[in-house]
């Protein structure tokens, strides 16, 4: 036997608690196989207080694409390989691949975008708005503290289909908008640019048609590094001109609004490539449309924004939170997405065997995010949250009444009302009363021999420590008068 | 270029066409690489009509749960292989890995029962009421017309704490009750034994120690297969002697209620087995609280029945449905199991360092089969399920009123007035009208010039063709009323 370390030297009694934490490690003394107890990387459990924070953030996203018509539709976890192969450009090494366990070969699911298009062309479908709200998957490097997940969920809102320009790429914006008003983040900004756009200011610079893609992923990190650092990049590692790179810089760092639509509208190199030209007409309408809708005031109209994305042709959109300002900081810092999308009308013509496309635009929140924010708001807040929605503990006061307390609980149960009791025989009425305390359960219904001889149960509130005799006829409806506003 | 098949003779046309469709899917003609466009193997996509149906299934399981006071906690939908490992017996080849992509090894859930003990163990929790809805994934044959998918739901509620006896078992089957008799699925059984009565009447006739576990796997065969050819697999196969699996042969056969639960206690062999004993005295409290519940009437105790996981402990269950009577069958035939569950004490244990045990019980709901179910009766019905919630849609009668919509839908929108519009400059009137009767959406509100003149919006009853002029300030608590019951 080893001694308490508590009766050794202090010194000693450290080194001697590390040797036996170690020997517990190995599992020396048990022979015993010792499970590493956690779950994998970038991954986390969801415990009641987590889900009630998610449920709420989720019924708010939720009524938002309700209130926009949206129907719903799911898709498996996984999909068939190919489905997913070459439409995530360089982030495709983060896709989790199944083992091959004979069969056929799996992956799961990058995001719900690529599911949607496959499962258009699958049923032939060329008209549909729909919300999908599941979790996906991406073999990144996990930043947990900051919401950046392997396993994380998205909350797309989509509309396929042929129609006037604009007019659902304008809605998405409003979505977006919604919803991070009504969750109450702070303030926020959403960028918006159009992959034309970007291509026309590729060419127009003098970046090489090959070179498109990859100078428009290193534009893509102009929001976390410094624009010297871009062009170095693209000067050194991508090998582009030092002159295009700068004419690139001189127009990624422009945004605003209608105005600087306009101006570009008249720049004189822009003006004469035919993509850019389209991608600024179909900006200045959107910009017309977002005026109606009322929300210009947090749109931005932002050169710099690329998304990685290989899939987009036309609006792209990202959504920001700003840092709420503090001692007068002169621009707000942009504290990480929130929401992001665009519109893609290759995709699913690329599942079609005859090719036809079907346009598409959709929103994806980043809910991991929103979680965060929401999850270190309610810590800093006094507010207890109540995981369960309980009306009345069933409880006795004396002995031998288990019997009687299956009886009415199942009444209560039939009736439709959210009950609960205590799994022991003979519980104290103090144990009975302290779990109500402990879980917001707002009434007990006590039974005791008096009581049953009476025909009534006694109604403890717990909030008042008020109690009323009800008739036990009547307990149902007085419950649900006193449990009204749950 | 190929003729036109029509212009041939039949049986040639017959040919050519095929030729084309096989030309087709070499992709010979395109040189582009032809996706296969499916779903994997034993997986399905839910679209709108098939998410109304699962929807509704949730919503009623959802509210049993929470009637019964259960948190809700979410995990990852992969673990650590070696979570999984040892706990499913023979099934475990039915589990789908993760391919070795540098890193944790990695399996896809097989249950939600081992996540939660896993859960329980690494956060020490030692008494929780947790429901947890989510896809499992086990590699069978699947049968999907039968509701057999390789993707599927469970929908588990367990109880996990040190209590006193039966009291959480009695409360686990009155769930599976209240489940099956709200979802109106037809006649139901939930046959009840214990894994102590098998294990000792496995020993009161004569099964070795060594065979418990694979004699008991012939056993859960017995709704499936005739005893003769159950009894043939445990001699032949398995090796057990031919008088033992007489012996078990009559005891398998035997079902009722309180009557035999006493029989079998004065039964002379298996009174005398202590493990025996004890899980018949726990069946006949379990069977005194079922009757206090008033539910025993659905309740047959069942000697037969086994279930194949190695995890449960005492109790175990499982509902069946029963066929409808038709021209006087003499007895209702099972048509599958819809829920199943038990007791497993030891499972925590295996995942605690100390092996510290925390005794549980709980019941999964196997939503697919009714779903399948569900949806069978919808399509049979003449019911038309919406598929969306929106109260109204937007339109115009006259050309050049796309912004006038915009506004008029935004003030809706952002009043929280569920609202479509056309994505269109200018639809006419007729295709807006019919897709309201499309997709069920009960009012329409038009904007005109005359009634931009008179401050009024004209609102369309689709079912009734009303019109009547309501006041744009009027607007929303107009819409909020004749939708009220929506």
């Amino acid at each position: 036997l080893s001694p308490a370390p508590s009766l050794l030297h202090p010194q000693i009694a450290k080194e001697v608690s590390k040797l036996l934490e170690m020997k517990a490690q190995l599992g020396a003394d048990e022979g015993k196989h010792k499970f590493v107890l956690k779950t994998p990387k970038g991954t986390r459990d969801f415990g009641p207080k987590e889900m009630a924070v998610r449920e709420r953030a989720f019924k708010a996203i939720i009524s938002c694409f309700k209130r926009h018509g949206a129907e719903v539709i799911d898709t498996p976890v996984f999909e068939l390989k190919e489905t997913l192969t070459g439409k995530y450009g360089e982030d495709s090494k983060l896709i989790y691949d199944l083992k091959d366990q004979g069969g056929e070969l799996l992956s799961l699911r990058y995001d719900l975008t690529v599911p949607f298009a496959r499962y258009l062309a699958m049923n032939k479908i060329t008209n549909i708005k729909r919300y999908h709200i599941a979790k996906v998957y991406r073999r990144d490097n996990p930043a947990m503290t900051r919401g950046r997940y392997r396993e994380f969920y998205q909350c797309d809102f989509d509309i396929a289909g042929q129609f006037d320009p604009m007019i659902p790429d304008a809605e998405c914006l409003k979505i977006v908008h919604e919803i991070l008003s009504d969750l109450q983040l702070g303030d926020f900004v959403i960028k918006v640019n159009d992959r034309r756009i970007l291509d026309g200011m590729f060419a127009v610079c003098g970046v090489p048609d090959s070179k498109f893609r990859t100078i428009c992923s290193s534009v893509d990190k102009l929001d976390k590094v410094p624009w010297e650092e871009v062009r170095s990049e693209m000067v050194g590692e991508k090998g582009l001109s030092p002159e295009a790179a700068d004419h690139i810089g001189e127009y990624v760092q422009l945004h605003g609004g209608l105005d600087l639509i306009e101006q570009l509208l008249q720049d004189p190199k822009l003006s004469q490539n035919k993509l850019a030209k389209e991608g600024l007409g179909d900006m200045k309408l959107l910009f017309e449309y977002l005026t109606l809708f009322g929300i210009t005031g947090k749109i931005s109209f932002d050169l710099s924004l690329a998304r990685g994305l290989d899939y987009y042709t036309g609006v792209i959109f990202e959504a920001v939170l700003l840092q709420q300002e503090k001692e007068h900081v002169e621009e707000p810092v942009s504290i990480g997405s929130v929401a992001g999308g665009g519109r893609y009308d290759g995709l699913v013509g690329m599942f079609d065997p005859k090719g036809r496309k079907v346009p598409c635009v959709g929103v994806s929140i980043g809910i991991e995010r929103i979680f965060s924010i929401l999850e270190q708001r309610l810590e800093a807040s006094e507010e207890k949250i109540r995981t369960t929605e309980t009306q009345v503990l069933v409880a006795s006061a004396q002995k031998k009444l288990l019997e009687e307390r299956l009886k009415l609980i199942s009444e209560l149960w039939d009736a439709g009302i959210k009950a609960e009791m205590l799994y022991k025989k003979n519980p104290k009425l103090l144990n009975q009363l302290q779990y109500c305390e402990d879980t917001g359960i707002p009434l007990v219904a006590i039974v005791g021999e008096q009581e049953l001889k009476d025909g009534v149960v006694k109604l403890r509130i717990v909030a008042t420590r008020e109690e009323v005799n009800v008739r036990r006829e009547s307990l149902v409806e007085e419950i649900r008068i006193r449990t009204s506003q749950c």
